[in-house]
């Protein structure tokens, strides 16, 4: 099924572009550190170039790129509009100090800000997720005046020393010597449920329930927030029940606690709304966003603050910065995705397609076969949650870990020339905004290819 | 002197471009939230746009940028062919995920791996420079298998958890929960000696000697790394005196201790060699840099790891990483500016600058102003140090402070239309490492009246 093209989008022949990359691989094995891999066991893919919803990998083959590079190019692969704007901001001005004002920074903040919930209207941009994540604890320390963090398990927070011992997954373990005052909880997952609930109003009443226990067993008065991503990502893509967004709303106005969306990887249309709490009508005090503000095209995170939040810091010095706070080519960026996004619909598109074509497209996937426990998701944001067994609902690869099982699916699907994103023993079918009803019908027909290789794996 | 012109580099006529800033200023006031300030208390400086040693502020008037920007954009301001080559990649390929492998990182990591002292030849790409602190420190803990680690009193290392605790300057006090396993110590620093030396020779085996006995009061076994900016940067450009850094060599070779060098200020020309310690013929074990890596233009960030460090993470997966990490647009602007660094001799001209121009410019002045206790530096990178009385050395300003004798002197430098970069008492001269001589010669001649009003408030 992978289509070899003679020439790539970037006018090469093949030839001379396989060659390319053949230096660039011989390169990365003497001087790359990559991140998570034990560095001498690793054959990384090369990629030559990429367009729309497609890239090219070392050997010329088109792959329909399912995975968005880790969630990140929600608008496809480069975007001309995008690429001007880099071009053109770049000849303009590239960068100067965070404490100057800059148009391209303030015009981000504006767009960003209108379309944040309720008033979270200021805007303190960072480098990318992890550290929007430790400014958001930082600020919500230094407002609460309190230490502790509430984290739920099945969860990815970033890299960097408070944000990986927020997230609730393995690659935490290595990181955390019990010094960073987070206190992990359950969060609803009704597929794998840890309250033993038989329906989704179950789940968001005992999921609730055990949050706001915890809490009295470790003091109410002792947490300065609880970071949620409004819908998880690479932890599985579990859409919150109704209500659970909400309930923790509630809990944090009980006892004063700071509410932290992280929108990294489901804001900016994934989800089919701007942001993915607009979907459960919830307003928190801070969001972090990252990847999807620009697409990846250039790095940029951020925080954005309501005004409670940055009243406490209107007199009082702000304790954290970076040297690359609001750069303006980063900013720029952003500023050209986002009307892109607006421009063309895709946030639109993206609902559209999770509604009327992706998910229906999946579901009829899970109903064929039985390596397939659930699919779930919404927006151009899948899981697809694969069982050696859907009674015991046994995972295809274990938490943590991987398997032949799932190394064969993953090669399955390579082969047939489509790149999923995969975690343990979910692939997700995570494609840009703007994918297209035929994009995504070539990815299911892929998908269902790989299924069936799944399946041989399970009874 | 300010020099007001009609048109700027951008090519708009001046009541367009003023137009444009106050619509900016109004934004950011709006929405952005600025580092290390109490929002409502800054008004901050507009940038309408920068050319080589030069910035426009909001009133269009021309600057001569002896800050480089947070002491960042090494190779000045728009620099034509790192402009190029930014739009040529963004054309080309934007972004990939970090597991792949790209032409654009695998040649920023050569070109990195070249220039780094002994075999320092491994690659880790970050956003900047606090998540390189991050990620070293991680690898140093994981690697000796301890957890505490050595840092100065006036240094700074970035603004995330770690980063800034291992900072010793104000800016960790509030974001110290005293759970971040750092032991800070004192450097040497002769001109405010905490060992009461008399000369250099003094100042270096004593401040070594603290060292060592803090080492051994603490638990030689305890410390996993000892982090050491080069050159200490923001807190004072404190050049380290003959034999300190080959001893903190020697104590880290004794008790195990992973040595990083900290370079994401120092490096990249700015003390007129690739890396800071190039002065001074240490290797250490890991180099953290940014900033100077791509000028800026970019944000990106990175460590360099021996090969001891590495072989840790040959067959054990390193537990850490990041989207961005090796982001191809980041490494292609980072392989722009070396080869521009390098084409352009501008690392010998910073080192030529400091040697024959900017550091006897310096001295001259502090032989004839009564408010400069000393000069310092090497290379484009030197601090005035600005006191009250240069008997008692008592600072114009107090440590972690401001005093209105320095807001004289910073408004006399930006009236006579230059922008350094201030810090507490001291004024550092940081231009760009390709500084040209008359640039230098005209930043004298404005420091030299501002020094005046310095004066005023010097007995």
């Amino acid at each position: 099924m992978t289509t070899t093209f003679e020439a790539l989008p970037t006018g090469e022949d093949l030839d001379t572009a396989i060659a390319r990359g053949q230096r660039a691989y011989e390169l990365d094995r003497k001087h790359v550190f990559h991140s998570w891999s034990a560095q001498a066991q690793i054959k990384p893919m090369t990629v030559l170039a990429a367009q729309g919803s497609y890239l090219w990998d070392g050997d010329g083959n088109r792959l329909l790129d399912f995975s968005s590079q880790l969630v990140n190019t929600n608008i496809g692969h480069q975007h001309p509009k995008v690429v001007a704007a880099i071009a053109e901001q770049a000849a303009k001005l590239c960068t100067i100090a965070p404490q100057h004002v800059n148009d391209a920074r303030s015009e981000a903040a504006r767009l960003v800000a209108e379309r944040t919930p309720g008033d979270l209207n200021r805007i303190f941009f960072t480098n990318g997720g992890a550290d929007a994540v430790e400014h958001a604890v930082r600020m919500a320390r230094l407002h609460t005046g309190r230490y502790k963090v509430l984290s739920r398990y099945r969860s990815y927070h970033g890299g960097t020393d408070t944000a990986i011992n927020l997230t609730g997954d393995p690659r935490r373990w290595p990181n955390d010597y019990a010094s960073s005052g987070v206190v992990h909880f359950n969060g609803p997952f009704l597929y794998r449920s840890t309250f033993h609930s038989e329906n989704e109003q179950q789940e968001t009443q005992r999921a609730l329930e055990h949050l706001d226990r915890l809490i009295q067993m470790e003091g109410p008065d002792s947490f300065a927030a609880i970071i949620l991503e409004s819908v998880p990502g690479t932890a599985g893509i579990m859409v919150p029940p109704p209500g659970y967004l909400a309930g923790v709303r509630e809990i944090c106005d009980r006892y004063g606690i700071v509410f932290i969306a992280d929108e990294v990887m489901a804001g900016f249309g994934r989800t089919g709304k701007w942001f993915a709490i607009d979907n459960f009508d919830v307003v928190p005090d801070l969001i972090t966003f990252a990847k999807g503000v620009t697409s990846g095209y250039i790095p940029l995170g951020g925080v954005a603050i309501n005004e409670a939040i940055y009243s406490t810091f209107a007199d009082r010095a702000y304790p954290g910065g970076l040297t690359y706070s609001g750069h303006p080519l980063a900013t720029a960026c952003a500023v050209a995705t986002i009307t892109a996004m607006e421009d063309e619909g895709m946030v639109e598109n993206a609902a559209r397609i999770g509604k009327d074509v992706l998910g229906p497209g999946l579901r009829e996937l899970a109903a064929r076969h039985r390596s397939v426990g659930e699919v779930r998701g919404l927006g151009v944001f899948w899981a697809i949650e694969l069982v050696a067994d859907q009674k015991t609902r046994e995972p295809l690869a274990p938490y943590g870990g991987s398997s032949p099982a799932m190394a064969a699916v993953l090669a399955a699907c390579k082969s047939g020339g489509l790149l999923p994103f995969a975690n343990f023993n979910r692939i997700h079918a995570v494609p840009p905004c703007n994918v297209t009803d035929d994009e995504v019908a070539e990815g299911l027909r892929i998908l269902d290819t790989a299924l069936s290789v799944a399946d041989e794996h399970a009874v």
